[in-house]
């Protein structure tokens, strides 16, 4: 026979790891009971039920009858009560528990149980009448909302209509007289709306209020939330029936909510509130102010009223040893209700508390000094993405905000300064000492200069990966993207939104994490990096496999990210460091031209400057590996791009104006993603890669470096060994001119599917590869990151991709040609050093994924480098549980 | 000890199968002997000795020099005569062989073994002292041309020299006397210029001559036609070293070239040119008008001069006997050389003669009903693509021809016609019954109909698969793209290029084939399938395994491709249906729709369009399969795109300006390629699906078909899902309300790598799978075919990709994913039906690789239908042979 019902109490059949039968609620409850805790005895009907009842065309299973009726049977045992019993009658509460908490569900009915007999009941045991009459009204109200589905309102409005026949304004001057006409009242009005009177059998109340929970399952709001968090709908939820507690009965009674420690800052310190003569929803509804538990809390808010550890000294100290049980058993802070009879304390919930970052990892770190918890658990419980909130300054919660405008949140972190509309005004103003903030409708490579020197960057058009966002994650500048209702009119120096008109040198703040924009200065918080930040990291460090490295090629990125932990640059996109101002001229020069002899006499007035960039990156990371990838993207996009720019290059350069339009024409590409750029540029132009490698090689030499240079866009090996050539032929001239030489590595980007599939050949002249995981899912899937904007929502709303495959690595399709490429390439060269450089490189859940391929390393933009280190921990460490757990079995 | 020599002649070592190592030449001779047939006795030196010779610092092995020694007196022993011997002496040629010939090699030296001792042994045995001396100059010349590298003209300059002293002008005036006067000069002149004698010693004249055949292995033009064609430099040449007969020892020897049958028709006819007291290199340099072999072929050129048939009836009986032998036993057609020296017939070369595409057809059906070949073997004997030639109109060779520009040959074909500059004036030209080439800078989907209504299009830009070019195949119009010297002025309604102004009315012709524009009118000759195409097609049908499908969507290419043999439609691009210019406008109205509402209006004006358009295609298919693809191009696309289509757009939609501006520029996308296109479109906006579902299932109810619809772009089973339901609940909703349903069938396009990727998934949905191998290798690769033209050439050139992967399909990595996705699709679904419908379908070496993989069809356009046909039954065959020789091994 299945056993559908688990009991709690002094007799308990279930445990904390049988939450998918029990749901979180009941299994908690159960682990509770077995611990000894004080919880009113109950019983959980399992998920399981919920499963069957949907697949069996609403019937429930034939003997859950038997055992919900013996279940109660154990509770009236227990309690020496009876259900429906006239003089000792036994009260219920009946709620919900998921696995996970779920909006939507049917949540609480109390006092079940209760009709015209058992209400005298509940007087005499009790003592008060009042306090019976308003049980009783309140369980119909609960009732007739939540199982009968009647509106709210048609309550609210008889005991409205009540208060103003006895002219009174506040629920508590209603009397014992008062509560029972209300009762009476809102049965009527049950019978008249649904032409049925309101259930007298305590049975059928319980049997409804099951149905209830039940149904609930299935109603459009939970369906909703299911189809967005992904919660698979055979999952089910439990019900809880449990005995009635009352904090309610008078001045011996109360109830409270506590976290076993601080959850804003992880303090070990008893955090809760409590309220004498309440029932829980008081402390919630905010109608009484809830009184701190401890009188340190007191103190520390300034509070008036007495600790809870003053006015119920035994009882506190009873709740405060629960706490510590609980902590002991969890090993976690934990988030509990409790109630409080006649002086006696029932324990209704624990659960793990939610927390802030900060108090997260402090949490995590007195925990494995109080050696509650290994350095592993503690790792493991941390969730990486979080500590993002710890890098980047944050606005004052305290401040208040007049939001204008909302964008994208393209790189986290607040700032405020002073309106600007170009980068040579942001750069001049901050060159005075001020606070700018950089406001453009897109930016190019012309702004980059601009940039670094604003505060934050806010555009109108652009989405997550737009120039702007990419760059400011880059800068580790705040910024907000593609905010469309603004609009910028860089006549006037003017953005209008919403009939606000902010003109230069008004005041702006930005919340890049959360994409908001703000009139006027709002207070930040500068981050402050605590030490238990830091031993974190290094428990992280002890533990994980991978190596980090960084996605950086300016000194003060490359600086960042060594500050943060990086143990090497993974990814130093060489075209960035064309972009800058002084030497663009050049690099166009290079593109204008049509023969090899214009291209060298412009790459010669390159090579001194791109030499000068990577002596200053390999003096920073003095001795850490550097990849090095050779000129990327399209030609075109280094081109002049206004009118101004156009004619500028035209005059500096001195060619012809119809020889430049003519260039510009011919360089346009239909679909410049799949067009001529990456290693495609270098087969043609060899020269472009030769200076390249000249400047590397100069530079290492110089500083001791060992470059690591790597070819991207390769389609399989033969573009590899042809450019490989070039890149060897420099290094073996430079060292014979200086009369010196350097280890180095040539390798590949694997970002091309035929290059993943052809990987057992590539590898046999690739030292390395790194994968290129944005473009190889752009090709992979046939997407533009830029053009997806249009329909990816749509994807990710209809469950067709249940993430943005260019933030989290899309393991089911793209996943295989990573893996199959790490092995094909194994399979050629076993040494091959693995590593990633794609925005997943910084991705928690996509960092699962590469530890599972056993990378050699992740690279990440700075400032996502502490999050890859600690993503990397826990995954090493899951793993090799697993791999232990599997070689057990 | 390594055999490095083989002896042909009455002791024989070699046969035909032996070209790789013996050469084209060698083996053939070989084979020859073998037959009994009359071969002037020698040996070859294999292409082993090459190879060892580059691989050793050009040294030769160390047997070498003792078995050329042997080799030669074996030649003495069967002539009887001894090379070097002053009184009988043997004369040898000396010619390259390696297993296909090649330009750039060293070709021939005749009478090799001749010295001033030795040609008196000549004169005493020919008893021609005039022959002797020319002979011997002869050889000077040629050998201090191709072995002592002297410039020909100073040879040239002492002959002519000799004329103007003797006061003659024809060589054949030279006396004996004479000749020996110049070839004491030339030997005079070899001596100043190399400061070194004309060697006498045959040996040192036989190395030599055999050094200078290896040498020419590595000359630059060699070594750039192997790079250009593929052919490994370690294969080497052979060297034939052969004893010598002479055609110019008097008026009973000859010298001539034949086909065994007429490679210009096929025709089962003697073909060939003789000249009697002449050497072979007389009959190609035109100096005498050569003579036809037979009276038949005398009479048929309508030439006076004798047949060799009349004029050495015993030889000329000899040689045809030789013909019949060669036939039977290589089973193809000839192309033999041969010389009679003093009324005896000596065969001196046979290969596989060259053919056209016609004669090719003929000598195949004929050989089958001569039972010389099965009908396999006349199947597997011809070129695929070379039927091209017969399925368009051609320009008559006779004609002269006034070439005025080149472009890209786009379509092939030829045609003259009437110049327009508007595709509505080559419309309404076409209507009065004039021939028009429409002639644009690009065409766009505009022009369909004057592209439909001209002869032959001819742009100035635009590559392969330009819209023009595309189109035009599609349309089987000839076309010439991309002719970038061609200026035109569509305002003066005039093309200019290199001096020539052409205006409209003015005539032009192009051709298609080669890219050529001529200026007026060619005469073209007209295709014409004679039996013998049927028959062979009807031999390929037996023979093939693979369906042949057409893609094809107007009434014209599907009659066109089923007149051609289509057993149905692979792909019907709908899209192309709404490029007309009467529903464009419509299209472009649900384009620039921002509501549900709005595409809704304008697709129910489209829904009975598109249904009259299914309703037309399934009549004239009657009942074979149509594959129909819903909507795939990016919206954007459909955008008017001049000035002027805008503006009649916006006031024809009565829809505001700045509305239509705002969206076209909303509209714009980045990579078009990868973009909101093919079944995304439909995920956002799936009212477009519906709309053409119902279409399809009206029509087909209507006509009785049994259509598969295709959804494209998928990239893994949940957007086939979801559409799948859109079209099955239309498929319903048409059957319910016409009280009538129809088998069909729902499938998807395999054109992403994450599709290919995640096939066993998709499979459980799609009832087929047609490989889009276009975007496929454009994702796979990286490549945007609209914009590899600037560096796949690079790419071919240096043999990163062996060919253009747009046209045939890359085997070793785009095949990976087409491979991946059969196995796991019939893994899923084991009938699963799988087709190709990428411009591969019609590539014959592509179509190898799809019967490997055993898809059930390929598809292309209407004119590669019969070429497909023959493709698909080669491989067929092909690779049945090759089961069963695995079977038995």
């Amino acid at each position: 026979m299945t056993k559908w019902v688990y009991h709690f109490g002094k007799e308990t059949d279930g445990k904390a790891q049988m939450k998918n039968l029990l749901g979180g609620k009941g299994a908690n409850l159960a682990e509770m009971s077995s611990l000894g805790l004080p919880v009113p005895p109950g019983f959980t009907i399992t998920t399981e039920v919920c499963t069957a009842f949907y697949d069996n065309n609403s019937q429930y299973p034939d003997e859950l009858k038997a055992q919900v009726l013996d279940a109660i049977g154990k509770i009236e045992n227990q309690m020496d009560m009876k259900f429906g019993d006239a003089s000792n009658p036994l009260l219920v509460s009946v709620r919900s528990g998921a696995r996970v908490s779920m909006p939507g569900m049917m949540d609480t009915v109390l006092n079940l149980g209760l009709n015209d007999k058992t209400v005298e009941g509940l007087i005499a045991k009790s003592g008060d009448e009042r306090f019976a009459w308003d049980s009783y009204r309140r369980f119909i109200q609960m009732y007739g909302d939540v199982v009968m589905g009647l509106e709210h309102h048609d309550f609210e409005d008889i005991m409205e209509q009540h208060k103003r026949d006895m002219d009174i304004t506040e629920d508590t001057d209603i009397t014992a007289e008062g509560w029972k006409e209300v009762v009476a009242n809102y049965k009527e009005m049950v019978q008249r709306q649904l032409g049925k009177p309101f259930p007298e059998d305590p049975q059928e109340q319980l049997w409804g209020a099951i149905g209830a929970v039940f149904s609930s399952w299935m109603v459009p709001r939970a369906i909703t939330y299911r189809k967005i968090n992904d919660i698979p709908s055979n999952w089910g939820t439990a019900v809880n029936v449990q005995s009635m507690v009352f904090g309610n009965m008078g001045e011996d009674c109360a109830t409270g909510v506590a976290f076993t420690r601080d959850p804003s800052t992880g303090e070990n310190f008893f955090y809760g509130e409590y309220l004498v003569n309440a029932q829980g929803e008081d402390v919630v509804a905010g109608i009484r102010t809830p009184q701190s538990l401890t009188v340190q809390g007191k103190e520390r808010e300034g509070s008036d009223l007495p600790a809870m550890e003053e006015v119920m000294p035994a009882v506190f100290k009873q709740l405060d040893e629960v706490r510590h049980t609980l902590e002991a058993h969890y090993k976690d802070m934990q988030d509990i209700e409790f109630t409080v009879q006649q002086n006696k304390l029932f324990m209704l919930q624990t659960r793990a508390g939610k927390r802030t970052a900060a108090a997260a990892l402090k949490i995590a770190v007195d925990m494995v000094d109080e050696k509650l918890i290994t350095k592993e658990e503690g790792l493991l419980r941390l969730e990486p993405s979080s500590l993002d909130q710890l890098l980047h300054p944050t606005l004052d919660p305290k401040a208040s905000k007049n939001i204008i405008a909302k964008g994208l949140p393209a790189s986290p972190g607040a700032a405020s300064g002073i309106v600007v509309f170009s980068a040579d005004d942001a750069e001049s103003r901050a060159n005075n000492g001020e606070d700018v903030i950089l406001c453009r409708i897109e930016t190019s490579p012309e702004d980059i200069h601009g940039m670094h020197a604003a505060n934050g960057i806010l555009t109108t058009r652009g989405g997550m990966t737009s120039h702007a966002a990419v760059v400011a994650r880059g800068m580790g500048r705040p910024c907000v993207a593609g905010a469309g209702s603004i609009s910028i009119d860089y006549k006037t120096k003017t953005l209008s939104v919403g009939g606000n008109d902010v003109k230069e040198g008004d005041i702006l703040t930005i919340d890049g994490g959360k994409g908001e924009v703000m009139l006027g200065e709002v207070a930040t918080i500068k981050p402050e990096l605590s030490g238990d930040f830091g031993i974190v990291m290094q428990w992280a460090d002890e533990a994980r496999r991978m190596k980090i490295r960084t996605n950086a090629e300016t000194p003060l990125d490359a600086q960042t990210a060594k500050d943060f932990g990086a143990e090497g640059i993974g990814l130093c996109r060489t075209e960035h460091m064309f972009f800058e101002a002084s030497r663009i001229q050049n690099v166009r020069e290079m593109i204008f031209a049509e023969t090899l002899e214009g291209r060298e006499t412009a790459l010669a007035k390159l090579l001194p400057e791109q030499r000068k960039d990577f002596i200053d990156l390999f003096k920073i990371m003095d001795g850490l590996p550097i990849t090095i990838r050779l000129l990327d993207p399209p030609l075109h996009e280094f081109l002049p791009q206004t009118m101004e720019d156009i004619a500028n290059f035209t005059k500096e350069s001195g060619l012809e104006e119809s020889y430049v339009t003519r260039r510009q024409s011919e360089l346009h590409e239909s679909n410049p993603m799949l067009g001529h750029r990456g290693c495609r540029l270098a087969i043609t132009y060899p020269e472009i890669c030769a200076m390249q490698a000249r400047a590397i090689f100069e530079a290492a030499v110089e500083t001791n470096a060992t470059p690591e240079v790597m070819i991207p866009l390769i389609i399989g090996v033969e573009e590899l060994k042809i450019l490989k050539e070039v890149v060897v032929a420099q290094a073996e001239a430079v060292f014979t001119e200086k009369g010196k030489s350097v280890e180095y590595m040539v390798g590949t980007m694997i970002e091309m599917p035929r290059a993943a599939l052809m990987a057992d050949h590539v590898a046999v002249e690739a030292e390395f590869f790194s994968f290129g995981t944005n473009d190889l899912t752009q090709t992979c899937m046939g997407m533009s990151r830029d053009d997806a904007g249009k329909f990816l929502p749509d994807y990710v709303d209809k469950h067709i991709l249940e993430k943005d495959p260019f933030q989290t690595l899309d393991v089911a399709g793209v996943g295989q040609l990573v893996d199959m490429a790490c092995q094909r390439g194994r399979s050629a060269r076993p040494d091959i050093k693995l590593g990633v450089c794609g925005e997943h490189g910084g991705d928690p859940s996509s960092i699962a994924f590469f530890e599972a391929c056993k990378l050699d390393y992740v690279s990440c933009s700075p400032y996502r480098v502490p999050i890859a280190r600690l993503a990397a921990a826990q995954e090493a460490i899951k793993q090799s549980k697993e791999k232990k757990l599997r070689s057990v079995a």
